[in-house]
């Protein structure tokens, strides 16, 4: 594992590292800001997956995430989108292959070798996050769009693993969305019943999924709103099942990192009081 | 003059706008976010000039600046760093032409046609924002690196005109460091004596300039700062002609705009403080 990064930022550090992963079978990059607080002993981590046609550096450099993390004491981590390299499958659109991963285990040709950004994410990151960092094993995950849906999905799958879970304009439906379909199609295959288990309204309708309190934050004048993201059918959904969330409709908000970085610091203070909590 | 992006953004707005300048000849962009305090009425204006190689992009998206702004209600103006366009002239280098204006008014060819930021900077956007935003007319600059430069020196040449000025990582001896040597040189002639009037040490010695006091933020990790900065030779100047500088070292900080996005607070709330006095 090699730093590739290193920027003083609020009085902690901003890195980037670079390792050869064996999840997805290639060199990937992941930011790690590392909070004063780890002078005096480990801190919580949050982790951050990011959209569509991101790497790791877009949260790192226009979210604005450092401020709030160096105040709350916590670790963000924000790994890259997808695996890359030359020997990596890709398609020639922005929504699908390199930079579109989906937080996935894609199960298909010729995405399956590579494509397994569910396992790096869920489980391979945060190994070498609590092995090689001042890290400690409470784990938080938020992210933005196709990140959203990331974060909420492994969340879901997951339960224990994360004491909170939030979202920026998360894709809630892929089931329903071309987004998703495209995606999923390719990645799991055309039986859409495989999809189910990486789609946040599905998940939330099984009943067995990770019970966490979600929180959404929407702008309304996100233009992918009615096409992509759709956050009235998590509404229904959590309505039916019984399963809490605040979703925010903010007035205005676009789907950039404007809205990001107007909203992060709610954020982290949401996961750091859960990740500190007794 | 034409809108070219809009984004709701802590509860305020950045934008970014296009339109002929008569003092460049040509179209040229500046970003421009306006708090939410304009509702209520006119805000006064922080101007912030970029460095070399920037657009009015960079500052825009990395250095958080909207935060601040919207807290302590002022309107933020940020210039790109020259004229643009195919028939400006250019270098093929990063530190002349496009990109490296240097805030002068340039009077050698092929630059004295295009190459007016001076004049741009402290006449034409001022009149412009203040015509057409909900702007007051006090006005505070800040810059960084070639921009620290420009904040430094046309505050200083400027007297009355700003209501406090700010840096970080100023160029401030160009006359004596190869970035200002080379641009001094092709904007305004091989005979060094036209330099003095854009070098900060040499219109702190002139005693003549505007006595506004001078905050300073250098990181002590700046790969430039032994080369092209040279915060000493301002200290100097500053201790032998009696006028104010505050010059913080920030150990361990290095150029970038994690660096500014660290102190940019600091430096809007003072002139915030400066703005708002009666």
């Amino acid at each position: 594992m090699q730093r590739v990064e290193r920027r003083v930022c609020f009085d902690g550090v901003q890195e980037v590292w670079e390792h050869e992963s064996s999840a997805l079978g290639c060199a990937v990059r992941f930011g790690i800001f590392l909070p004063p607080q780890v002078r005096a002993g480990r801190c919580p981590v949050v982790y951050w997956l990011s959209g569509l046609t991101c790497t790791e550096q877009n949260f790192v450099t226009k979210a604005g995430a450092q401020r709030y993390a160096a105040e709350l004491g916590v670790i963000v981590v924000a790994p890259d989108t997808s695996p890359r390299g030359e020997h990596v499958a890709d398609a020639d659109r922005y929504d699908l292959g390199k930079g579109a991963g989906f937080y996935v285990n894609a199960t298909q040709e010729p995405w399956a070798p590579h494509y397994r950004m569910d396992e790096y994410v869920v489980r391979e990151l945060p190994a070498l996050v609590e092995e090689h960092f001042p890290a400690t094993d409470a784990r938080s995950i938020c992210g933005h769009s196709m990140g959203g849906h990331g974060a909420l999905v492994l969340a879901m799958r997951n339960p224990g693993r994360y004491r909170s879970v939030s979202a920026f304009a998360p894709i809630v439906a892929p089931s329903d969305v071309q987004w998703g379909r495209d995606a999923l199609g390719a990645y799991l295959g055309e039986d859409s019943a495989a999809w189910a288990a990486y789609d946040a309204c599905a998940l939330v309708r099984s009943g067995l999924s990770e019970r966490l309190p979600l929180l959404i934050d929407q702008g309304d004048a996100d233009d992918f709103l009615e096409t992509q993201l759709r956050p009235e059918l998590l509404e229904r959904a959590c309505a039916e099942a019984g399963h809490a969330l605040t979703l925010r409709r903010q007035p205005g908000y676009d789907h950039s990192y404007y809205f990001i970085a107007t909203f992060i610091g709610e954020h982290l203070a949401y996961h750091a009081e859960a990740l500190t909590r007794a």
